[in-house]
């Protein structure tokens, strides 16, 4: 074989991979949506055997001698071409994937598997002692791996980088740092105004059907494509795609809360948006790919928060929202609720926190896996922890485990080094807005005339396009001219508290 | 390794066959009821690369070699036993299943794939043109795979093997023979009858939400299990298994017809709950899979007519019947409605047709298909020769394709062979249920006091729990003592119509 066929050969074995990745994708959105209560044993046997299916194909030694082969050719000379960045991502992921034994990949599957199902149970009866077995084999299971990858200054940085390659611990922790430290003072500034949003008018009757529907009608507005995708419920909303014209996201509703469904599913919508946007010719290799996941969360909280939160957008969608939500909303004014969609005030659930104290979230969860990893934190020493930090960090304490350590699915599905990058998604989100901004002018007439295929299609050519070509550190280099930073999410928060809270 | 040893290797590499079977039937339930539309074409791969791995694994020279090994051994003495019956049926399916090229079995998974995707569109616009291509090249392919497997007598007897394991054409085509012979006399004595049910009455508004629950509440009432099951939409209603307790049964519904959604919803309930009584610690293995198509229908059959269809059922059910439709029910009697559903009239859609001419469906389509595979009918001549044998059989022509040679989703599918098994179904249905009245006494009781688990746990114990230690031939004698025999079906329905229409 010349290099030409070689490189042929790797990417039909990656896309062979991708159908076993993409029909797993399809048993675990199942499982979260439509599976039957009984049907968990055997769907957590299926799951084993196709992660090892998958795992020794990952793993496969002819593969990796024919990477081994092409990342001395002449095809990498250009790393961040689409042959270079195939070859040397594929070759990247084949070194970490051949450090795990089988029987090691096999048992985390079957663990997050019968993890998750626990968890649900756990989580219903706010009986963290149900889930705790189950939490102290799984992170003994990924403290397992990253020793079997092997580090040079944490373990929790092999956890990192399955999420957002290249990432150190060292770093994310100092960046997150800075943004804490002008967090603090910024939230306390909102503390200290007398201006207090009515949040209840979120609290009022939302009936489900309505939500529903205005829900999908928002984010096909955005750019989701429903053709291309559907909307599920389940009980922790997210975003799957099992197919480059197959991204499934879905949401919970609350009857008498607006914002967890409705922010819930443009987050959700704003991953879809990405997905939909990879370059589907190359589907299943590393320029068909999302990039980090701290880039896939910049693109959920972009639409989400400087979209979805903005005062433009509203000005399109809350005469639509008044017609939806008649009962609740006829004696409210725009301004009331644009107010109360940004209010900032310390909560206990990630999922339903505002835009600035949300990173404090992050940041405790951020903390404890790291302490636990590290072996500073027992596992079954979780619930306390938990409830001092939110009380250190947040001032409150949630009453149950439920509303506490239990509410995110995380941990029960093994995604362990995974929190870090909703704050880096937050903070490149305002990175990249403020890029699309400085090339295409203020959006803010678009978005009032419903019209958002402009920011839409930038960040498809901008950011989508590029797939994984290269690590998120350079592509937000590349498409914002800065460095990462926390300057442009501090800055943006603060233009729109300090109008919400005059001062 | 021993005899014990190389029988446990055997059912290991059986069940892993099974953890990709059981994905695959995910992947497909998943695009009958939820995949997006523009997700089509990349789940056709997916299923096509599944396909090939089914077959590569069911086909490994390993895999034979270890099932040669033990057909001679000791260990297959007892036929019919848990044991014996494993080593000789896997045998039976590697050994047909070897003579096909991969080649072929993946283009026939891709060509029943895109079959269906196109088999729905055409039946929507109503356009046999457009799914023609699709058809000829489904049959060339089946034929392809008879040649493939070799055939005494005509390659039909490969296709219907398939379903019926050890049935033939000839002894089919005789039973259908004869039960055709009496039925045509039993028909026309209905149509002479002075009598005509009002089967208006089953043409009203039935909203469709009512329909749903009515039809949950009565599939959950027989038994069907919703802890271990489902029920969902489609075009074309089925069951399908993923898991020992995960069985998935699927509807339609017509909001001005009655029959459509509720008798398909007990047919496949009957289905589900052959399904739900294999014996879930041998799934994956003959002693757990069902024996045949044949016998699987007979379950259907038998909920949705022997019991759903008859007076002692809506003794029970129609108080409940005229709560859920008020609007449509209000001023029909019990009588009026138990004639109505029992109505024997010539109709154009199999799956709505009473239970007497739906075997005048059956046999057109099993000699259509017949004549299509032994060479002697065109793909593209089958509107007419449908056309004109439902003229001959039943006296009336489809005004349309949609509701003609369009309206079944198995040729789409590559189920050629099949449709005989419904009719076989019949037949076992009143054998089987005769059987179960001569051993547990009238069962009309139970039924007018909702009881139907006494039927269910016979039916289990005979019938489901047996699995596929022998042929449906040796099956249906050793339960009901008769060898297969139009005679009890007759019987079943002379007594019913003569009923009904007083002749």
């Amino acid at each position: 074989m010349n290099d030409v066929e070689k490189f042929e050969a790797l990417c039909r074995h990656a896309k062979e991979i991708k159908y076993l990745e993409s029909t797993n994708a399809l048993l675990e959105w199942d499982q979260q949506t439509k599976l039957p209560s009984g049907g968990g044993a055997y769907r957590a046997e299926q799951l084993t055997f196709l992660a090892g299916e998958i795992h020794r194909r990952s793993t496969d030694p002819a593969y990796g001698e024919l990477l081994g082969e092409l990342s001395n050719s002449e095809l990498v000379s250009e790393p961040n071409s689409d042959v270079g960045a195939t070859v040397l991502e594929l070759k990247h992921r084949y070194e970490k994937k051949s450090k795990l034994p089988k029987r090691l990949v096999e048992e985390l599957a079957r663990a997050c598997s019968l993890g998750q199902q626990v968890w649900i149970e756990a989580r219903e009866q706010d009986d963290f002692s149900k889930f705790a077995p189950s939490l102290k084999q799984l992170f003994s299971l990924k403290r397992e791996e990253a020793e079997a990858v092997g580090y040079e200054d944490t373990p929790y940085d092999v956890l990192l980088d399955d999420y957002e390659p290249g990432a150190t611990t060292r770093e994310v922790a100092a960046v997150l740092a800075a943004l804490k430290d002008e967090l603090v003072p910024l939230i306390e500034a909102v503390r200290c105004s007398d201006r207090t949003p009515d949040i209840s008018i979120l609290r009022r009757s939302y009936p489900i059907a309505a939500q529903a529907e205005f829900g999908r009608l928002a984010s096909a507005a955005i750019g989701f494509d429903y053709e291309r995708g559907r909307l599920d419920t389940t009980h922790h909303p997210f975003c799957a795609e099992m197919g480059p014209s197959d991204v499934r996201i879905t949401t919970r509703y609350d009857a008498s809360f607006f914002n967890s469904s409705f922010f819930g599913t443009l987050h959700e919508a704003g991953h879809g948006i990405y997905e939909q946007g990879l370059r589907s010719e190359q589907y299943g290799l590393p320029p068909g790919s999302y990039c980090s996941l701290g880039i896939h969360e910049s693109q959920s909280r972009l639409w989400e928060n400087l979209v979805g939160r903005s005062r433009a957008f509203w000005e399109r969608f809350f005469p639509q929202a008044q017609s939806f939500f008649p009962e609740a909303l006829k004696d409210v004014s725009q301004c009331e609720f644009f107010a109360a969609i940004n209010d900032v005030r310390p909560s206990l659930i990630r999922v339903e926190a505002d835009e600035a104290t949300y990173n404090l979230h992050i940041i405790i969860r951020f903390q404890l896996e790291q302490a636990v990893i590290e072996g500073a934190l027992d596992t079954d020493d979780l619930p306390e922890a938990w409830n001092a930090k939110y009380q250190e960090f947040l001032g409150i304490q949630p009453e149950s485990n439920a509303n506490g350590v239990l509410q995110d699915i995380h941990w029960s599905a093994g995604l362990v080094g995974y929190f870090a990058t909703y704050s880096l998604g937050n903070l490149y989100a305002s990175q990249f807005f403020d890029a699309a901004e400085s090339e295409l002018g203020d959006l803010d007439q678009a978005f009032k005339a419903g019209e958002f295929s402009m920011l839409k299609e930038w960040l498809n050519r901008k950011v989508h396009q590029q797939g994984a070509r290269c690590r998120s550190k350079l592509l937000g280099e590349s498409v914002t001219g800065q460095s990462l930073s926390h300057q442009p999410l501090i800055r943006h928060l603060r233009d729109k508290l300090s109008a919400v809270y005059d001062f």
